[in-house]
Formats: C-alpha cells, sequence, structure tokens
C-alpha cells in the first residue's frame, strides 16, 4: 500500500507533468493542496465514480479553479471515466479536461470554475439545496438527502467581494454541512500577498458565524482532525485554514509565484521528481498507488447503501419517493403543459393592465402550486420584485423547509448560489433584483449559460420606467448586453400575457439561464387572438396587422408595445399600413426558420422601425442602416417616469414622424 | 442658538418632507443618522460652502446613497448653492436634487451613489489619493494635502461584496484617514436583517486591520467622542458602528421598513413634527438652526488658512507648487502632445510586431515621465496585464510615495477605488485585468461613465486569443456590451501603434472613462502613411484601399485587421477592389461628421464585411442587413489560440469566402 504522502504525490506528478505538457496551466494549487485532496478523498469522500449522477453523493468544488488539475487528477485516480489521455490531452481542443473545470466536460465536475470566488458561492448553493431538500424529503430515519458539500478556495477567492457575500449568508443560515478549505499559502500571481491582502481571514469567519479550525496542509493527521470536527459541528460551516506551500515539492520554485500560473521547466520537474522521491516517468502512475485511490468498489457501495434506504423509502413514502425522482431527474409534472396553458388563457381573458413585475408575481402564485421545485427569492428587493407570493417561505437556520431566500444586498453571492442551487438537483431557482444590479452579478448570469444550466434571473424596473430614483438605477444598456450573452434567453414581455408565456417558457427551457425582464410601470392588456397567443414563445410575432402588404413595420418590446400599438390607431398615419411586431425575445425568434422570420419580417419591406427604452446599436440587425431605432444611448434621468418617457422621445408624435420620414407621407 | 438635537431635526425634517412632496425616496436613513451628520459636519468637517472645490476639503460620501436627503439638508444648511427650491424639486428632472446623489448635479456631492457598496469603495480610493499626493507633495511642515475622508454606510453596503474588497485593501494600506461610519438600525428593505445578515461586524472589521468603535447614534457626545478617537488613530482607518433606528422621530414608522423608500404619508409626518417637537411648516427653517448650521464663514476661514500655507509653499517649492496646481487643475503637461506624438512615430518607425499588451506596457513606460499623475494597478494580473512597468512603484502601508496600486484579486473594488481616485483630484489612475473580468466590476465601469470621469479600464487578453485558459477567460461578448454604455470610449487597437494612439486618447479624454483592450498574443504592424496615423484618432479610417471605387470593404478591429490585411492580399481575390478599414473605437467613429464617415464607408457600397472576434449582433448597424459579420456568438474553447481562431472561422479562407459572396464572384 502506497503511503500517504505518496497519493498526494501522484497528484502532483499529474499535476506538473500535464501543464509541462500543454505548456501552460497552474501547477503550484494542485501540489500545494494535494495532500488535503487526498485526506478528503481517501478518509471522507462519499462518491461512486461509476455513477457521478448519484443525487446523495458528497459534493466537491475547486473554487480556484486554475488548479483543474488536481479535480482531474482525483478523477482519474479514484476511478471516474478520465483516463490518463484525457489528461495527456490537458487543455486542448475536444478534450475533457479544458484549462478550467467546466461542468459537462468530465464526469465528476459538480460545476464550472475559474472566475474567482464563485466556485465557493456554488458551494453555498449547493448546501442550501441538499439542507432544504433534505428537510423536504426526507422521513423518519430514512434520509435520502444527507450529504456534505466540499470546497477549496485560494487567497484569490477569499479576496473577491462574493466570497463575502456568500459566506456571510451560509453563517446566518447555519450551513454545517458545508466544509471549506482555505489554501493558505501567501502567494497570488502578484506575489505575496501581505502587500494586499492582510486579512485575519479565520477572524473574518468566525465574524461570519463559522466554525474554524487551522492546520498545517501538508501533515494528514491534522488535516484528518480537523475534517472530522467540521463534520461533528453541525450548526456551523467550517472553514479550515491550511497553511500550505504553493508548489510543494519544486526545491526551487515552491512558496513563490513562479510556480502559480506557468508550467516548471523540465528542469525543475526533474528535481522535483527526486525531491518527492517520485521515480514513475510522466503520466505512470504506480499500480499501489492506483489501488490507494481507486474508489470504484467503495462508491458503489456506498451508493448501494444509500439505494437501500431509498427502495424503504419508496415503500414508505411511494408519491414522495415519485416526487423525489421527478425532481432529481429535472422532469416537469405531468399536468405542467395543460396548467401552465390554462393560466395563461386565464390571464389573457382578465386582460389584466398591471405593470409586468405584478403579473410576474401572478404567475409566481399560478405556478408555484404545481411546481414546487420552483425556489424564489430576492436581494433584499421581494416587495418591489414582486417575489413575496402568498405561499413564500423563507428559509431560516431553524426553519429548512422553505421556497424561498432572502439573499440580502447581495446580487453576485444570490446569483451564484442559484447557479449551485441548480446544480444540486431539485430545484428552479428563480432569484429578483432591479434590472440595472444585473451588473453586479454579470459574471454569475454568464457562467450559467456557459454551464447550460437552468437559473432564473428575474429583473424588473426594466427602463426609464423606475423614474425618480434616477439613472443609477434606471437601466439603459443591460437589456442589449444581457442579450448578447451566448445560451441566454432574454425575455421582455409587453404585457400579463407575455408575461405568463415568458414564465412558462423559462420553466420548460432546461438548458440554459432565462432572464425575465419587468416594467415596473402599468401596462395595458393587448388583445390577441390564440394564434396569436401561441406566437409568443417563437419570441417575435405580428401582434397587430394592416389589411394588405405593410407599408412600414413597427418592432417594439415590453412597455414600447403599448406605445407602438397606440400609434398604430393614430389617425395622423391614416393610409399608412402599419404592422406591430412584439419582439419579447430576439434570440428565440432568431432560432425561427426562415419561412417564420420572412412571415413576420418581409424583407422586401425595409421600411423598419424599433422602439424599445434602451440602447440602440443591436436592432440595425433588424432594421437595417436606413431604418429608424427610437432608443436611449444615453443615460436616463432622475423624474416621474411620464415626463421621462417624454423627455427622451418615447411619444406617439416620435414614432408617428419616423413613420412619416420612411414612408415619404412627412 | 439651537441644540444639537435642533440642529439634527432639520435634516429630518427636510427629508420626511422633500420625501413626501415628491411622492418618492427614502426618509429612514436620513432620519436615522441625521445624529451623527450633525456633529460630524459642526463639529469636524473642515470644507468650505463658497468653493466645492477646494482641494484640501475633508471629503464625505454617503455610501447609502439612497439617503440622498441627508447630504442635500446639508449643503443647503451648511451654505452651499443648494437653495430651499432645490429641496422640494427633489428627484425632478432638470433638478441639482436627483433621487441618488449625482456627481456633477449639486455642489459638494463627491461621488455618484446609490448602487449600495461603491460609495465606500470611492472613499477608500480618495483616502488612498490623500495619501499617495500627500507623500508626493507635502514638505516640512507644509502639509498642503491633509484632509480625511468620512463616509457613512448602510447594512447594504455592509453586506454588498465590494464593501469587503475595498475596505480589506484599506486595511493593508492602514488608511487611518479614513472614517467609516455603519448606520446599524438592523433594517433594510425587506425587513429585519436578522433573517440574512448575522455579521459580527466590528469583528469582521477588526479582521480587516481596521480601528473600530461601538456607539449610540443618537447620543452627540458619544460620536463626538469616537470621532475624535478615530482621527487619533492614525494607522487604521476606523468605522465608527452607530446603533440608530430607521426613521427616527416617526412615531409609528421608525425602527421598520416601512420608513425605508416611501414616504411617510401626511399624518406620520404630523405625528413626527410633534415627537420632534418641530414646529416649522415644511421647508421653513427657523432662523436659529439656520446659524447653527451656517459653516460660510469657517469655511473660508479654513480655507484661508491653507491659502496661507500654500502660499508659503508657493514660495519655498515654486516648481511643485506649479506642479501641484496642474494636477489639481487636471490640465496635461505642457510638453504632453509634442512628446506623445513623437513617441508615436517613434512606434511607427520601429514597426514593433508585439501583442498590443506588451505594446501597452510599452506606452506606460514611454508617457509615465512626462505624466506623473498616471496611477497604475491591476487585480493581481500585472504581468500578464502588462501594468509593471519600469518606474512602477507600488503603494504599501509604509511607503505611501507610489505611482501603483496591487489592488489583489479584487476587479470590482479597483474600479471603484479608481473612480474615487480620480474624484479626488491629482491623478489619472488607471487599473488592469482580462477583459472578461470586467464583468465583476460592470457597474463601476458604468458610474464611471455616468459621473463621465476619467477612468482606464485597461483589459488585456481581450478573445479567444487567451488561449488555454478556456471559455471562463475568454471574452465573447465584452467587447460589444462595453460599448454600448453611455460615455464610454472604448479601444481595440490592431498594433503598436493604435495601441499607443489609444493611450493619448485615453489621457486626452479628460471627461468620461475609456476602456483599452489589448491582445494576449502578438500582432502585425501595419504600414500607415502620417495622414493614417493622423486618422487613427477618429475611431476609424482607411488603412489599405484599393485602386478606383471598392468592391467591398472589410471592417475589422485589433486582432482581426491583421487576418483582414492577409486577405487584401490573397490571390484568390485578385481583381476584387477591397477596401480595408480599420475600426479601433466605434464611439469615436460614430462622432465624425456625416462626410468623413461617408468618405470611410460610402454609402453607395454596401457590400461590407466586419470581422471581429466578439458577439456579432451590433455590427450591422455597420454593415446591415445583408452584409456579413464574422463574429463568435458562441462560448469559446479550451486550446491553443491558434487553434480556436481556425476553430471558430477566424480564417483567411472564411474571410475570402464572404468577399466572393457578396461580390458575386464565387
Amino acid at each position: 500500500m502506497a503511503s500517504r504522502k505518496k497519493l498526494a504525490n501522484a497528484i502532483r506528478a499529474l499535476a506538473m507533468d500535464a501543464v509541462q505538457r500543454a505548456n501552460s496551466g497552474h501547477p503550484g494549487a494542485p501540489m500545494g493542496m494535494a495532500d488535503i485532496a487526498e485526506v478528503l478523498y481517501n478518509d471522507f469522500m462519499r462518491h461512486n465514480p461509476a455513477n457521478p449522477e448519484w443525487s446523495d453523493r458528497d459534493r466537491f468544488v475547486m473554487s480556484n479553479g486554475h488548479g483543474s488539475m488536481l479535480p482531474y487528477s482525483i478523477l482519474h485516480l479514484s476511478g471516474y471515466d478520465v483516463s490518463i489521455d484525457d489528461l495527456k490531452n490537458f487543455r486542448q481542443l475536444y478534450s475533457k479536461t479544458p484549462g478550467h473545470p467546466e461542468y459537462g466536460c468530465a464526469p465528476g465536475i459538480e460545476t464550472t470554475t475559474g472566475p474567482l470566488g464563485q466556485g465557493i458561492a456554488n458551494a453555498v448553493g449547493i448546501a442550501i439545496a441538499e439542507r432544504v431538500l433534505a428537510a423536504e424529503f426526507n422521513r423518519d430515519d430514512l434520509d435520502i438527502v444527507d450529504h456534505f458539500t466540499y470546497v477549496f478556495m485560494g487567497d484569490g477567492c477569499m479576496m473577491e467581494g462574493i466570497s463575502h457575500e456568500a459566506c456571510s449568508l451560509a453563517g446566518t443560515l447555519e450551513l454545517g454541512k458545508l466544509i471549506a478549505f482555505w489554501d493558505d499559502n501567501g502567494i497570488s500571481i502578484d506575489g505575496k500577498v501581505e502587500g494586499w491582502f492582510l486579512d485575519d481571514t479565520p477572524k473574518r469567519f468566525e465574524a461570519y458565524g463559522w466554525h474554524v479550525i487551522e492546520v498545517d496542509g501538508h501533515d494528514p493527521d491534522e488535516i484528518k482532525i480537523a475534517i472530522e470536527a467540521a463534520r461533528a459541528i453541525t450548526a456551523k460551516p467550517s472553514l479550515i485554514c491550511c497553511k500550505t506551500i504553493i508548489g510543494f515539492g519544486a526545491p526551487n520554485k515552491a512558496g513563490s509565484h513562479n510556480c502559480h500560473g506557468a508550467p516548471l521547466g523540465e528542469e525543475e520537474i526533474a528535481l522535483t521528481r527526486m525531491e518527492l522521491n517520485w521515480e514513475s516517468a510522466p503520466f505512470e502512475i504506480p499500480g499501489s498507488v492506483y489501488k490507494g485511490w481507486d474508489h470504484k468498489k467503495a462508491g458503489q457501495r456506498h451508493e448501494d447503501v444509500w439505494k437501500e434506504k431509498f427502495a424503504a423509502y419508496q415503500e414508505a413514502h411511494p408519491e414522495l419517493a415519485a416526487e423525489f425522482e421527478r425532481r432529481i431527474q429535472r422532469e416537469l409534472p405531468q399536468n405542467w403543459q395543460e396548467a401552465a396553458q390554462a393560466y395563461i388563457e386565464e390571464v389573457d381573458a382578465a386582460e389584466v393592465g398591471k405593470a409586468t413585475r405584478v403579473s410576474s408575481q401572478a404567475a409566481i402564485e399560478a405556478f408555484s402550486p404545481i411546481l414546487p421545485e420552483l425556489f424564489g427569492g430576492s436581494a433584499d428587493l421581494g416587495g418591489s420584485n414582486g417575489t413575496e407570493w402568498s405561499g413564500y417561505k423563507p428559509m431560516r437556520a431553524e426553519s429548512p423547509r422553505a421556497n424561498y431566500i432572502n439573499y440580502g444586498v447581495r446580487e453576485f453571492g444570490m446569483s451564484a448560489i442559484m447557479n449551485g442551487i441548480v446544480l444540486h438537483g431539485g430545484f428552479i431557482p428563480f432569484g429578483a433584483t432591479f434590472l440595472v444590479f444585473s451588473d453586479y452579478a454579470r459574471n454569475a448570469v454568464r457562467l450559467a449559460a456557459l454551464m447550460k444550466i437552468q437559473s432564473i434571473f428575474v429583473y424588473t424596473h426594466d427602463s426609464i420606467g423606475l423614474g425618480e430614483d434616477g439613472p443609477t438605477h434606471q437601466p439603459v444598456e443591460h437589456i442589449p448586453t444581457l442579450r448578447m450573452i451566448p445560451n441566454m434567453q432574454l425575455w421582455r414581455p409587453c404585457d400579463a400575457v407575455e408575461t405568463a408565456v415568458s414564465w412558462k417558457a423559462a420553466i420548460e427551457h432546461r438548458d440554459g439561464p432565462s432572464c425575465l425582464v419587468f416594467s415596473r410601470q402599468n401596462l395595458k392588456h393587448q388583445p390577441r387572438s390564440a394564434e396569436q397567443i401561441e406566437a409568443i414563445a417563437r419570441g417575435g410575432y405580428v401582434l397587430r396587422d394592416c389589411d394588405g402588404t405593410p407599408d412600414v413595420i413597427i418592432i417594439a418590446t415590453g412597455s414600447e408595445v403599448e406605445l407602438a400599438a397606440a400609434v398604430c390607431e393614430s389617425e395622423a398615419l391614416e393610409g399608412i399600413g402599419i404592422r406591430l411586431v412584439s419582439m419579447p425575445n430576439t434570440a428565440r425568434f432568431d432560432r425561427q426558420s426562415q419561412d417564420y422570420r420572412d412571415s413576420v419580417l418581409p424583407p422586401e419591406i425595409s421600411e423598419r422601425i424599433v422602439v424599445e427604452a434602451a440602447v440602440s446599436g443591436a436592432w440595425y440587425k433588424y432594421v437595417g442602416v436606413d431604418g429608424i431605432v427610437i432608443g436611449m444611448d444615453t443615460f436616463g434621468e432622475s423624474a416621474p417616469a411620464k415626463e421621462l418617457f417624454a423627455y427622451f422621445g418615447f411619444t406617439a408624435s416620435k414614432v408617428v414622424e419616423a413613420v412619416k420620414s420612411l414612408t415619404g407621407s412627412d
């Protein structure tokens, strides 16, 4: 049997060799954290390499994602479908082993990390999901949800503000099954951190209500005792502060930023081999080491034990068990389609003329009872965002049976935590703030899109319609720029019906995030035929039409649809054929067939106008260089909303003028 | 003489009455913090209402900007050019008193706040600027730079991650003249914060190395003693934790979130008047209260004392004094134009073919000696970003004579701190990170644009050219989305010459931020005439042209210019007239005369192609619906850069194909 040190050195060897081979990457962190990982995986982690999807596995997140060769090495060594060739292909096209761990590439990677600080926030979300799901489903002694969430963090994660947001909330919620390890090596890319980072980190985390332990990160016994202690403390998350040496084992580069983000070099690698007494050639692992790491049998046993428990659970609680399986398999309820459709028809019949944020709350109200996995929240704007529906039950440390989180004023933390909740499984999270503050969370929104996971971002107060709070709170560029994130579904509905459809679409869009963008102010109901209601889901459709071929097409979204509809009725435009296209979701529209798109925007009609109270540039794709975009390319102002719309030219007369200028009738 | 309580109540009355009149706003915070503000302003603040620009005034920042009626009231009461009518026009169009404090609206507002947590970061920047400027200019006992920076923070600021980033750095840098007041009222918009925010905040700040004091925020004596203590501690920033009651004085709404963000209502206001024993009508202030607040004479005296000191300084150090005045007046050195121009010519002559991030470092190297106000930094990527030029002197607590900050892994904090440094005066700050991590800092970048201040954001690794680090680190949507921020100047230069010009332009662009976007990979030198070099500053210009009227125009930016230039030489396109337009800055180009723009992009030539390794949508404004945009509407991949450019279709053959398809020659 290989010694603990030797098992850990396997990670070091694989990391330094793979980085060298790729001629890029970060050997320092894997080499520094190898001992911690070895103890964690070989003494504690409950996981099954043969089934990375087993719902009750312990989760592991590498928040300092640049150290990706650590999880890749472990996945390989412990028996996942990650071969030595996969490690040789580190950072190459089509490989399972990209530069940073990416969800969906290698089995066993629980989340995409690299942008620092977000992994710990994901882990907080995973731990929240575990806690809430356990509270909902566990019965008597049948704890079908009962696992730990482990996370590795570097100094960079500690410096990033999101670590504050996530860890403060984790402390408040007393997430006792969250155990974080801080790689306290005193080095970041610029050098020794003491010039820019002198926090007393243990004290900081105690201030958050965490249980904090300090250990030598190269002493397996200390690490083991610390993990045992952390697992025993159930009412506080634990931070194990591990004093480590970055690049441990490299005689000349260890302890310096020179081994952080670059290959060690052949010479230093040879010296490291000697230093570590590691005699195998690159990518060769001694059988005794494989044996020490192999978790296939143990992992299967773990899952089998759980399966037995689950079988008993099925017998005792067949309906709950079926519901649990549905939730874990991310299937919508059988009656979903029908119920959602019925609700849309009901909304249409009611001809609601409210703010879409209010219509959004009504949609949540309607869908939540059918969809218990809907898990809401807001970054301290619940009332304004319309997320506090009648059945909302905020999670508290003492009451984890919940369907909501008061995230506090933590937009970035919220969004990355939501991503963690999705990744855990069992929930469809939505989280809300004002649209302008999507800025604070932007990279978490991006990572949801990159991971193709179903986080639903609810953004209210979507334009100058926000009014008096002024330009700091008025989004201008946010709608077009969120649309530009690949894989993003952004909906900006114009009334209660489009709002209900957008919620339905977001709930059915399982392989990516959605942004639901709602107005502060009331918006009129738009009458539609059943076919038109059906067409909303296509992202763009003809809402009003003239007889015969239109002279001009007006495209509008959200609150500007009402304005455009009024213009269609304008006496000043009598005799001009106007088509009004509502386009709540450009990404959806772009994916329709050419035929459909041409039916909505016939290529021969180049007289086109867009009205949207947002930055204009991206709309020329639809109207061409000679089209007119009535948008907003400056910041807003502080004043009542109605005055602002007039001030910035979102008026019937401005649109009428545009129609006239395009049709030569002015 | 009015009592302290009465002086404070004037703020309460003005706040509740102005919010009531506007029928929107936040009375709770001003009413809760009135006693603190009263002591601070009437016993400590050194400022001159007649000259809000006096360089050595104490600075005050309201980080919880929704409490804007507090600073507005104080500016009015103490004698600034903010009239009672201005207060009556709170939150109205064209007023000096928008919903949140906006830099440039009312005199005495030091920064724009509202997006929570950024005010404290601005204040850290202001305190850094004070410290560094003092170290550079103060001589003997002539401390011409010597002021405090005071900042009010709410629970929201405390929850936001950026407060962690900024305050951690402030502690490390031992910013002893920074004094923050935490409005510890236990309430945020969703209600009592204990459900989502249980930090031991004093302990947290002690962990950052701050000096922490806890007081009753309604006891002027305690507040006064605390401020004295805070001022006496010179090696640590101070946090004064003030237990307060939100909406203090409102008998039924104080202490509850009901007074946070909505008018109190006429009835409650009447009761509050009785409770506070405030007998004046709305917007009427007793003479004794005005007298108690009036700071005009004292303020002039403060400035006169300073002027005497500065006169002595001028006599003793005439050159330094002149330089100080130049810096404070934000004037560039007299030799700037000439020197910068000479450098550009030198770069052109050298025909450098390096990565633009390397050329950027060379530009910093060249400009820094002429421009001592250039104040650099990086969020822990100095080597990669090319910000560590030979003369860089990082600031440390013990060595404030510096021109650089190691910001640590704190992109958002860095950007908001940079904004504070500009706002203080005396510096042109630049700060760097990878382009993709502009996401983390986006709202600070936006606020720089809204404030029209000169922060220079240096973003390197600007595309899939980043290579192996993969999609988490590869910007795709960032270039087009940063361009969409109003008032933003984004430069994406294609070689060393354009890089030098973009730096020159950013330095000369005094009334707004610039983003300088640079490549990781080497880029060839493009030959140009003197006229072409001059035209770079126009944002878009003809880099290569054919004889006669072009058949097709290719527009390219940054690294794709080299590709497009190669296509112009392609044998496969012989006989086709191709014009190549380099467009490093679309905003600049859009502001050129119609004549100039038509000369570059003649309207009659609709055969147009854009090549840019970024999201494509916004480019149709230049090429029309029938144009071709070779862009990238998916996330990247992890692989060597060259392979990625081929994989994603940034190849000569792809561009050639596009040219052929537009010219009908395929």
